[in-house]
């Protein structure tokens, strides 16, 4: 098991749409476009200067989309897994 | 549904009258120009050094302007979002 | 009505009297030339770290000068504002 | 009259001697000079994260020393000032 | 024995899977790969504004994974340390 | 007299060896070599987000070193000094 | 004797082992290689935003070892000396 540090998250990639079937990336726009994920583990949040800790807003299960370029690749027991800090996901997803 | 981290907001794209009939932009200034929207979604804001947290001054339904080339372009359930964080937020509108 | 968000303000130019008939800039030194503007609306303050939020110190009908470069060009219902933080406002000016 | 905001100051330039009379500036060395004003109003001061506001340790009157680039030309009434930070002034100097 | 300053902790490395028989490192993604090591002495943790010291999260015994630029190699009675701030820890592994 | 303003201080600088009779310098190591001085004045201190002032450690007096290239050179009733944030002190010196 | 101020330190520099005969450094990897120092005097400490100040953890006559290129070298009655931060050492050695 993967247990982030401080305001960190643990997400297994959610494969995007806009990629052809041969893996190309086709962009339509010169804008950042997210990625979305699936969050496997959550740090115990950042601590602030008043002593207190503040817990992460996303919680083990949610579907997220974060900033395409964010994160740390880390392959765990055979699975590639993508570890990011809470700053770099934009929203959770709720179907 | 999209629900958006922090200090983060979700917003429709309003069509800007600049643009020509073909879609081309006319600049008539060097100046940044600022771009409207409709916010459909909030995050529940950014927490404080003291452990408070700041509820965003924007709400849904807002029409809001905000910086032109802020925030990151989010396709969801065949539509085109903005997700921006309030600081990019220039003002409300109120017509 | 635009209502500026945190510490932000909106204001109308006053023209500059350093433009000539045809409306070219006559610089006369190498040092930033501030704009002057009338304040038509200020936001609600920006936040501290203690949660307490600070009014700003210019009001509405304030006359101002600013840092040139400053801000952000709005048109709105055919009249163009300008968009800045209370930072970039140097001096009120009163006559 | 000209109200600074924050913690800025309101100075009227003190003719350098390093000048010839041709107005030519003889520097005798790489270090960065200082220039002379008279203050001629103070702002309320910055706020503090406590939400204390800090006054401004220089006063209307006082003769100060500050870093040569700093600060905003204003001419007013057809006079020229400079607005500067607080930061940016160096020594308070007393004769 | 290496006693770590403030937010530091000294690590040994635990060698990685993705390096061929002559060490040559095959990466097989642009993306920044993280490193494995096991924590052998951890700082007192740095202080907060508030005057409170955080103790780390991680603990002597710990696996971890860390950024895989982070950090200075120190060589200790022999024997190779990477010495790291808790912010460039990642992860905690727990088999 | 110079009443330098916040964590500021005026010192005169007190020769350093290392020159040669014509005053060229003679560096022998490529590392910064700080310069000496004697503080004749110093400012109120610095006011921290609490509030409070915090007096400078250094005092009316003392001889320190510096960094070379800290500082501002004031020339002020036909002497030379330099003013310099606490910050740019190295050490006081006491023989 | 060297007063350092604040946060500082002063150390005597320990002889590394990694120098060859001739006194050519003799670099193994690309990384980074700290130094060792004994620390001969230290700073009262730095002040947080509460007010309080936070000693040094480092003491005087502990050996320690610190970023290679970090800190002012300070010839002091003849011998040298380095004055760093406590933020650039590392680890105190206890053997």
């Amino acid at each position: 098991m993967l247990k982030p540090i401080g305001d960190r998250l643990v997400i297994e990639l959610v494969q995007s749409e806009e990629k052809t079937a041969s893996g190309i990336v086709l962009p339509d726009s010169a804008k950042e476009k997210p990625q979305e994920g699936k969050v496997v583990a959550v740090g115990t949040g950042r601590v602030l200067d008043s002593g207190e800790r503040v817990a992460l807003e996303v919680t083990e299960g949610d579907s997220i989309i974060f900033s395409k370029y964010a994160g740390t690749e880390v392959k765990f027991e055979g699975k590639e897994y993508l570890i990011l800090k809470e700053a770099d996901v934009l929203a959770v997803v709720s179907k």
